[in-house]
């Protein structure tokens, strides 16, 4: 027997082993996963091994080493979270995101670590050695809401969009302002003195990290997406591109001391568009499938080593400042949603609802990045007092506001996603108003959202399908895709059926007779649907489709009211452009 | 910039990249690899990249830690060479594979250790101090070939299907002989004096490894199969524990000293079957897609490192010793398959040809397995020598053999593989005859390998199938699936092709047209095949399929010249052929 050989990856194999086969067995019992989430049964899984650890051993169990969280387990959930963000509610909110990611967690940092502080004060408490700066660094960690529990809770829960884009973007995007102030506050703390230079520079700071973020991710990204343009040849290793690149870009950040969570997630909305035209469609389900299980599984290494670091002696217990801790985050996140959703709701028509405020504030979860921080601590006194307030703050957020939040949800009837997905005909209506829009804010000269995104899609078609394409030449519109997928899936249904050669109603034809448009419509009519076995027919209706939907913008700039069909030249268009908006200034 | 803190997943991950970055340059210029190896190039480019390493630290680059390549990059490969094992050939042609791997590998071993002993007694070559256990234990580790170099190699040339599984099953079950011998001798060598007793636990350790190793593997893909049972409800995870349970089968094999190779390999084929019926289409596509990627990658990696570690101060040169290994190497390996190959034609109609025989032997390459033991040697004053023999071994069968092996195979004209798939009525008649000739050897009483694997059908879909499998009670004959996967190309390529509803005439009716019985026809004539869009239709072709084919030898024993219809007991049955077992014998 050579157990010392294979040790590494046997036991490591075996977590996972673990980890997934406690999965399985929650599932078995349908009714559990319903009522508890399943982090709360993991973290729950977790305690017991690590009791029996404890037990067995008469001492601590292994923490889960930071690194090991850091560089291996967070990644994947990133990434997955990234690669399949809903990028439209998410660049609609972007600005409320950012505003509770930045301003609401800055105030929650320093709201808690002040007050803590002052609790900090009172005599009878015995936590005068407490300083105003380690209770800020204290905030600083336990201040974000954490993307791993967010995500776990709110996918069972099913809420509308908006509300679940709003909690969970603040809870990747905040990962900047967090790396910034911890490592702020952690540096202040070994310093003498601290000058306001010092300040000034963390402020300064806080930009790189955002900015340098996105842009760094946004390199990798591009980066993935023109070596996929080269990997016709050999399209068993494209779907590890995906991985290669993404990891790098989070290895880079964090060699750099960037936000890993924001460049991580640029470079997959980055890439993601690119890569999905350039990779087979197998590749593509490799790549989604195996994004999904490598989050799935480091998700549930996570809460299980919460679970089974929980136990131990490396707790100092001091009630006050526990409870108050829990008290103190509960508050300020209370109150900065309430502050920051009053100025958020006095710009837009669109409001968050005092509903949704509450569960914007009560699903402020926290969970393992905490965790892993306040282990990376530099060794002082209280650092085990720390380490207590830490573990309660999670097991409270996760197991009383974890399990009490589906109820909530459905005691305040919060409005839910919608279950079927949208329609083609909603789509082509959706695309359609965007255009209108984008129009509509040209011709008021208010540089909007719309106009921005008609702009990025210009840059976009004009030179990056260029090169990060391989067959740029013919860029396929979403909706032509969108086809294509359903005509697929249509297909394989009706393989299932045994109905292959029989169906006639389906829904490319019911698409297609709806969307052509009445000159084109002849191409199809003419010919009987039941013997038209040519491909012509699709090519006619994909380039309809996207003659009539993607180029619209672009082909006929109708919407003009100052310029005539025929003379829409660039320079005129421009000109007018900046007419309007000098009359509008 | 804090690289020691991500050094570890950085660099790998770099290597990784220029693994197949390095794979993505190949391509780009077509007509490089149809002439060199890829395996040629990725070691050119590894020796290449050690010489530039060389040259910056003037010392030797690090050689591929035997440990890496043992735990991480050789599972992989063998995992996916045994899931993707063309069952029916390897089956066939079993014995011969067995003989080649077994008996032939020991006669290369003695006969390469024993002439090289030859050669060290002259005094002009001044080896007389490498004696006769060290230089059995080199040629334990020079004689087998290698899996991974005869894929690489293999995979383009396209010789046919026996041929292939010839040399490749025996580079695959050859590991089960490598390990014992190498093991053996390594411990004689630290022995003081050997016993008798030794040699013939030596003898039956053989067995424990090959047989033992079988039953590990088969029990861990067992185990694999019936857990994805119970993954109905949590589909994102089923590709995982493929992995997870080869992974685990090969450690354990490692752990007590058995062929990881045997092990994992058992353990893919034994749980392929069951898995894929268990698991979801997606789920499939994963694990197919993941695993070609990943076994692509490390040998990728495999060839890049074995060009690395060439270079260096590990070698220590003698002219008649590497000189001689390299002609022991290739006279006794031609030796070995012309005797073997002698015996096995006496016994089987369809002769391996004596072209057949030079590829065989000419397909002997060594690779990076070799190379890792060598290096996992014990330290002794020669073990230099050793290295570079070994090195130089390598790098002439991959350079050399490898590069002149397909301008080979067209001079002599070897047969090569067939380029279309079976269709549709080929497989029935193969599945036909199958069923014929398991009932010509119950009936003529000889225990034959048709015999064996009706009885292993019959024992699978009485027991193994009910405990392995979700859907036990309705179990598809492998037709069927066939039927039902052409069906979902079939409605795929119509999909894409814009035909979807038009088309007629297309394998499933022909299929079912030529296989239904004429008392079961009347069920698809009566109705019209314009107008049949109901299921009923295809679960009756399904039935006739099933009952046609696949119980034919369970429902109607009309084979049997002594029973007549009806009178079929399963205990008369039984009486049947032991009365004719007695007769034979």
């Amino acid at each position: 027997l050579d157990y010392q050989h294979v040790q590494v990856p046997f036991e490591i194999t075996l977590w996972i082993m673990l980890a997934s086969l406690a999965k399985i067995g929650f599932h078995l019992y349908n009714k559990l996963p319903s009522v508890v989430p399943e982090s709360c049964l993991l973290i729950f899984v977790g305690l017991i091994m690590g009791g029996i650890i404890y037990g067995l051993n008469d001492r601590s169990p292994p923490v889960m080493d930071s690194d090991i969280f850091f560089l291996y387990l967070l990644p994947p959930i990133v990434l997955d979270a990234g690669y399949f963000m809903p990028s439209r509610p998410f660049f609609e909110n972007i600005g409320t995101i950012l505003l509770y990611a930045v301003v609401g967690t800055i105030w929650n940092v320093f709201g808690i670590g002040f007050s803590l502080y002052g609790i900090c004060q009172v005599k009878a408490f015995r936590l005068q050695d407490v300083s105003l700066l380690h209770n800020l660094l204290f905030g600083s960690l336990i201040a974000a809401v954490d993307p791993v529990a967010v995500l776990a809770v709110f996918e069972e829960i099913h809420v509308n969009e908006k509300l679940h884009i709003l909690v969970f973007g603040e809870s990747l995007l905040n990962d900047a302002v967090t790396v910034v102030l911890y490592k702020l506050f952690r540096s202040f703390c070994e310093m003498p003195t601290i000058k306001s230079v010092d300040v000034f520079a963390g402020v300064g700071k806080f930009f790189v990290v955002g900015l340098g973020g996105v842009l760094v991710g946004l390199s990798f990204g591009f980066t993935a997406a023109f070596t996929t343009r080269f990997t016709k040849d050999i399209r068993v290793i494209e779907p590890l591109f995906v991985f290669l690149y993404s990891y790098l870009s989070y290895l880079t950040a964090e060699m750099f001391h960037l936000s890993g969570i924001v460049v991580i997630i640029s470079c997959a909305m980055g890439m993601k568009r690119y890569v999905e035209a350039n990779i087979s469609l197998k590749s593509h389900t490799t790549v989604k499938y195996f994004m999904k299980m490598w989050s799935s599984v480091s998700d549930t290494l996570i809460f299980i080593f919460l679970g089974v670091s929980t136990i131990g002696e490396n707790h100092e217990w001091n009630w006050p400042y526990i409870c108050f801790t829990v008290i103190f985050c509960l508050v300020w996140r209370a109150l900065g949603v309430l502050v920051l959703t009053f100025f958020v709701n006095r710009f837009h028509v669109n409001t968050i609802t005092s509903k949704d405020q509450f569960i914007i504030a009560y699903g402020g979860l926290r969970g393992a990045i905490c965790f892993s921080l306040v282990f990376l601590l530099p060794d002082f006194h209280r650092k085990k007092l720390f380490i207590a307030a830490t573990t309660v703050v999670i097991l409270f957020t996760v197991f009383v506001q974890g399990m009490t939040i589906r109820p909530l949800v459905d005691l305040l009837a919060v409005k839910r996603k919608r279950e079927s997905a949208p329609t083609v005909g909603e789509q082509i209506h959706i695309r359609f108003l965007d255009h209108l829009l984008a129009g509509i804010e040209d011709i008021s000269g208010h540089w909007g959202q719309y106009y921005w995104k008609d702009k990025l899609e210009y840059f976009n078609s004009k030179y990056l399908q260029k090169i990060l394409l391989r067959e740029y030449d013919q860029p396929k519109s979403s909706i032509v895709l969108l086809y294509e997928k359903l005509e697929r899936k249509h297909a394989i249904e009706l393989a299932q059926a045994g109905q292959l050669g029989h169906g006639l109603a389906h829904p490319s034809f019911l698409c297609s007779a709806f969307l052509c448009s009445s000159s084109d419509r002849t191409v199809i009519t003419d010919q009987k649907l039941e013997d038209t076995p040519n491909p012509d027919v699709l090519d006619n209706m994909q380039e309809i489709l996207a003659r009539n939907l993607y180029r619209i913008r672009r082909t006929g700039p109708a919407y003009n009211r100052h310029t005539l069909p025929g003379d829409s030249e660039p320079t005129e268009h421009a000109k007018e452009i900046l007419i309007l908006r000098h009359k509008s200034l």
